[in-house]
């Protein structure tokens, strides 16, 4: 382990933080006028000791698994742990723990909260508390592509095929090239929003804040009672579009930009992701209609804004779907589970992990009656090796497992069951909202500190995909 | 398809049935005195049928993969279908749905029950209701030597060494000697818990009734208050021995009977059973002396006999767990998962595949820093082949599936979340008791209709571990 070489890296993410703090402070002179020294305070620090760890001198540039690894997990943690310093010297949330939990949520682009009331907060804290969702995404872009690993099925279709496999030299001038063409996607898809939102009624500032929220799948919102505060339908659509947009692969978007229409129609991940959209809305609906008379029309807005809220992992809400009957409540926290698609912005298990699961099933079946037979697992023209479907299965079971120590956890600490399961896998998936005590129109302040800490760090483990977290945090891997 | 061969062992499982059902008679006369009729029409229905269909003429004797598989699901649905019958003929369970409720859950050895006063009931269609459970764990035994092949891991100590692979003309005596030595282990196992029972004050019927339900792992009892009835710590301690000797591999007793102790204590599964059983009940202890005041002495004789039944997939009852702080519900929720050991008469995942699940995580890890390492996973000296690992992975995914699926449609009928999900899990796994509307001190009969169908189909399922069933049941098998 080259750990110079890790802690400069360290130091570049810090300069790059303070220098990502700087537009808040902008915002604070324009909005708010007065107290800017919980940012420049905030600027400095971070500032400072990134330029002391910059300073660090290296022997070799060559980053390899472990550094890639350490550097991935420290580094999210670090933006966190510095990114929270604003939120504290401003008072806006007192307790250090809160605002971590705050900061992870939002560079995490989870949008679980511990602010009870968001509409007291001064705009540059608000800015900024939604900014960590916009850059957070960004950073999932470059993750994705280049440190999770187990997301052999992420890159594929534009990937694999021109990388025989992951070595230092080759894969990473393509890693910054496919970057810049992911970001300039990031950035077109920002600005859409950003106008259709000010088109549709909004100011500049709620449609920054509801446009961070949206194209990193976050849910920070600037309203207590979140997009439902607009009571707008243009507003909602516009959002849901997004939101939607933002839970596909970048690299569709991409070849769309490019002109290349057929790759997105074409893609079995993106089909089966709106199909399980299109269902979901449709059983909601049904089941809002029938068992709260709802009128058919009401029913489908409602649905069709949590459902995509839930599946791409953002968790704005319009609606309080706690008081949703169960079996509405019981697809929303299947939606929880599965995400959007890989290589967007959104967590969860991801669609296509979840084909290629499915798509495994009726192998099995078929081996125990033809038990020499090869049988391939194909999406679309690709044909998963044993590899991408053994690390699916395993991220599958992992992540179950995770989901049950981290509600046992909950338990013990007093939540009850619902909550307790909710909580875990809201933070887990980086959703937000949950059911029971953190449900859409609730927030997570309640909890102990203990239990915020524990969230906060499946968080993380949600958002690096769990490997590189447990990677990093084992024994084995510092030897 | 041989479908002839399909037909006349169907014959032979009725006429077994049939004569299964002759003790039940004899009770009748002993105990009730009067009205026979019920056991007397039920045994010549399906004896006539049977018989009937024993007759069909068949050209080949070979047992194949598809022969086999069919066998066993259409075997365990006739054997529910007509030990229904004494349920609605003697007038003891009116509805036919609730009778083949009732029976599917006696046989698979679940304990779930619509009988809201069991007391009530007369002795012979007690004896029944237990004498399924009996006939299933002994069924079970078979079935998992021969022809469940997703329990790769069941026979693997005793069996794959010696047999190379699945030939009909190997394998078919060979199982007939093996079924022989297990089915002697099974009849020590009851006739020693049943004088042992009878030892410490209860009545032959009660000691026989209680027998059946620890030795299957099924878990009916002839009083409204289960095993809670007897106030008794003797007969506690004794059933939770026989449970847990129950939750154990068969072979492992065989080898122990004839003077090989080694083998079982140096099973790695029995003793991550034995450690996880441990650790629950520790863990439950605490919580109940620490959120419910409870004495030490009371905490843990109720938490040892809570989880020896859950896990162990029994479902007898001694507490009303549903009134336990939610942490230890939740441990009681994930041993409802887990289940016991493979190749015993417990059902759930079994703690042998989650073992290997969690031996493959640390290999999963140390490949995304040795790429190219092969990584054993071992289990004892025994070591995982890729077939063994998709396969437990792949029945876990499917697990899980198939939970939620069913969890979807109990909360589509209206139940609650946790009920769903416990009634779920606890008709999966073989339980019978969950929490919420189905908890340990009530039961299933308030469900919908077309619930307790379904619950009822998820009953053979997990019995029959998943795979057979759902093979059976798929388009490509009839092909």
């Amino acid at each position: 382990m080259h750990i110079h070489l890790v802690l400069k890296t360290m130091g570049l993410v810090l300069l790059f933080e303070a220098a990502a703090m700087v537009p808040s402070l902008f915002i604070g002179v324009y909005y708010d006028g007065t107290n800017l020294n919980p940012f420049l305070a905030s600027i400095g620090v971070t500032g400072l000791i990134g330029f002391v760890l910059y300073l660090i001198p290296i022997r070799s540039k060559n980053v390899g698994y472990r550094e890639g690894f350490a550097i991935a997990t420290f580094g999210w943690l670090l933006l966190a742990i510095f990114g929270a310093l604003p939120f504290t010297i401003a008072g806006a949330v007192p307790s250090y723990v809160d605002a971590l939990f705050e900061t992870m949520s939002g560079f995490t682009t989870t949008g679980a909260s511990v602010i009870s009331d968001v509409e007291a907060l001064p705009k540059s804290i608000l800015f900024w508390r939604s900014f960590t969702h916009w850059l957070g995404g960004m950073g999932i872009i470059v993750l994705t592509l280049a440190l999770i690993p187990s997301l052999n099925i992420a890159g594929l279709q534009m990937f694999k095929a021109e990388v025989p496999g992951p070595t230092k030299s080759k894969v990473l001038p393509r890693i910054a090239q496919t970057s810049r063409q992911l970001y300039k996607v990031y950035l077109i898809i920002t600005l859409t929003q950003l106008v259709a939102l000010k088109l549709a009624g909004l100011t500049w500032f709620d449609s920054a804040i509801h446009t961070f929220g949206s194209v990193a799948t976050g849910g920070f919102s600037n309203y207590n009672s979140s997009v439902g505060h607009f009571q707008s339908l243009s507003v909602e659509l516009i959002i849901i579009f997004f939101m939607l947009i933002c839970g596909i692969n970048f690299s569709l978007h991409y070849s769309v930009l490019r002109g290349n229409f057929k790759t997105l129609y074409k893609d079995t991940e993106t089909k089966f992701y709106l199909g399980i959209i299109a269902l979901s809305c449709l059983a909601i609906m049904l089941n809002l209609i029938h068992d709260l008379d709802y009128t058919a029309g009401k029913a489908l807005r409602e649905a069709a804004f949590q459902v995509a809220t839930i599946i791409t992992t953002t968790g704005f809400a319009t609606a309080d779907f706690e008081q949703w009957p169960s079996f509405s409540k019981f697809i929303l926290l299947l939606l929880m589970f599965c995400g959007g698609c890989a290589g967007s912005t959104s967590g969860g298990l991801k669609v296509g992990r979840i084909l290629i699961l499915i798509k495994t099933f009726s192998r099995q079946l078929m081996r125990l009656i033809h038990p020499k037979a090869v049988i391939p697992v194909r999406l679309g023209t690709f044909v998963a090796s044993n590899e991408v479907i053994e690390s699916a299965h395993t991220f599958f079971t992992l992540y179950i497992l995770i989901f049950a120590v981290g509600t046992g956890i909950m338990t013990a600490l007093g939540l009850d069951l619902i909550s307790a399961a909710s909580a875990t896998v809201a933070t887990l998936s980086n959703i937000g909202p949950g059911l029971g005590l953190v449900g859409p129109m609730s927030n997570y302040a309640a909890l102990p500190d203990l239990g915020k800490i524990i969230l906060t760090f499946l968080m993380l483990i949600g958002r690096l995909e769990i490997y590189t977290v447990l990677l990093v945090f084992s024994v084995r891997f510092w030897r």
